[in-house]
């Protein structure tokens, strides 16, 4: 397929990249740091463009890959055309791009970073089309780069990106404050490292319910203050003790 | 090294195979489920005692893996015995033992599940010993199991251990909490997988502060205060404000 992607950040780029490795053109990129667009452009021989409203109408797909608050002000700017236009946020709804006949959102889900490789082939697709014909052309697209694509309104994508926030975010703030309490005992966090590891698979494999252990699992009140009351602060105590409530109430005995 | 198991859990289980595997002698286990300790016993051609206050004098190391809460109990009814007696015990002090005049800690940092494989050459093992001969006896033997082995103090362990409640027992909390949203909506939890297992691996190899993304490090108060009204519930919603004050309390601007 052609496609031509707007936006030159993070996932513009993993995502083009993968695009090209499957086999598509990337007919132009157009990017707010024309920098960024053209070194990007570059590496996917195609063409750079800083202006969005006068971007070619000769793609299938145009893939808008820029912040979520940034996708309005694309969609106003761009030219009429004919291809799909989708874009690739979480939280942003299909009605973003209703201006366009053919529109629809192929969300990746997972974290992209510059500096970090990703298997795009296992990052799952979450596709949305405003009728048929587009969903199958997204679908289509997203199944050339990943084993994993699946239909999802936006509804239920906003609900996911939530989800994603507890597991990416909050997770990633849980290990922060491992690291700081390691730090006042002059641990190093790498210590960490196969703790973490078991911890992320055992939790895919058993489902997080089942792979729960700990104090607070136990209902060990005996353990829990004693570590309460070893805590550096009065903020990360009350942290402890909101989290591990948390725990407690999904193991409460039913009362039948 | 002739080393006698008291106790017959995971942890128990998972450390005498490796140790059986590493080409030393389990020379018997003793454990409260008879069951259990026979079973165990077997699998390592060891002698199954139920107990305590008859175990053989001939061990170079009693290694005890217990619960917390029967160390105590375990130490006061054995019987006074030459060799090297450590337990297993992140919280617990060494100085539980003090009645022995070897006593120590081996405390390998990982979460044992009966049901999962683990890489015990993999996992770091926590060594203090009452003296330096002790810690020299006990480091010999972690080594022998593991190519991470690293002296730590009962202060340091019990840091460590509260760390490790966040790191394992919060983390999987926050994937908890993601899988209820996601039921909400008719997602199966094993779209995370990748996300999950990303977020662990990039948060190990660029520390978790590097590692940190999302709408509280932004510091993007409109994403935060729509997906907070998106939860379902107020105790939800005061789990995400209060993380999220916690993560933007972690990159808020030095004042100088």
């Amino acid at each position: 397929m052609k496609i031509f992607v707007i936006g030159s950040g993070n996932v513009a780029t993993h995502l083009s990249c993968a695009m090209l490795k499957a086999g598509h053109t990337i007919v132009g990129v157009c990017g707010r740091n024309f920098g960024h667009t053209q070194e990007l452009a570059k590496a996917l021989n195609a063409k750079p463009f800083d202006n969005i409203s006068q971007i070619p109408a000769n793609a299938d797909i145009y893939l808008i890959s820029v912040s979520d608050d940034n996708i309005a002000d694309v969609a106003a700017q761009m030219p009429d055309v004919e291809g799909v236009v989708a874009h690739t946020a979480g939280s942003v709804p299909m009605s973003a791009l209703s201006r366009f006949s053919s529109h629809g959102v192929l969300y990746p889900l997972q974290s992209f970073s510059k500096s970090r490789k990703i298997d795009v082939s296992r990052v799952p697709f979450c596709i949305e089309g405003n009728n048929e014909q587009t969903a199958e052309t997204l679908t289509t697209l997203a199944r050339s780069l990943s084993n994993d694509v699946r239909p999802m309104t936006t509804a239920q994508r906003a609900q996911l990106h939530i989800a994603a926030v507890f597991a990416n975010n909050f997770v990633n703030s849980m290990y922060a404050e491992a690291e700081t309490i390691l730090k006042n005992s002059d641990i190093p966090f790498d210590i960490m490292r196969e703790l973490i590891a078991e911890t992320a698979s055992k939790a895919a494999e058993l489902g997080p319910v089942t792979a729960q252990t700990g104090p607070a699992r136990r209902g060990d009140s005996k353990v829990m203050s004693r570590q309460m009351q070893s805590l550096p602060d009065a903020e990360l105590q009350k942290l402890y003790s909101f989290v591990s409530e948390r725990i407690q109430g999904r193991y409460k005995p039913s009362r039948n």
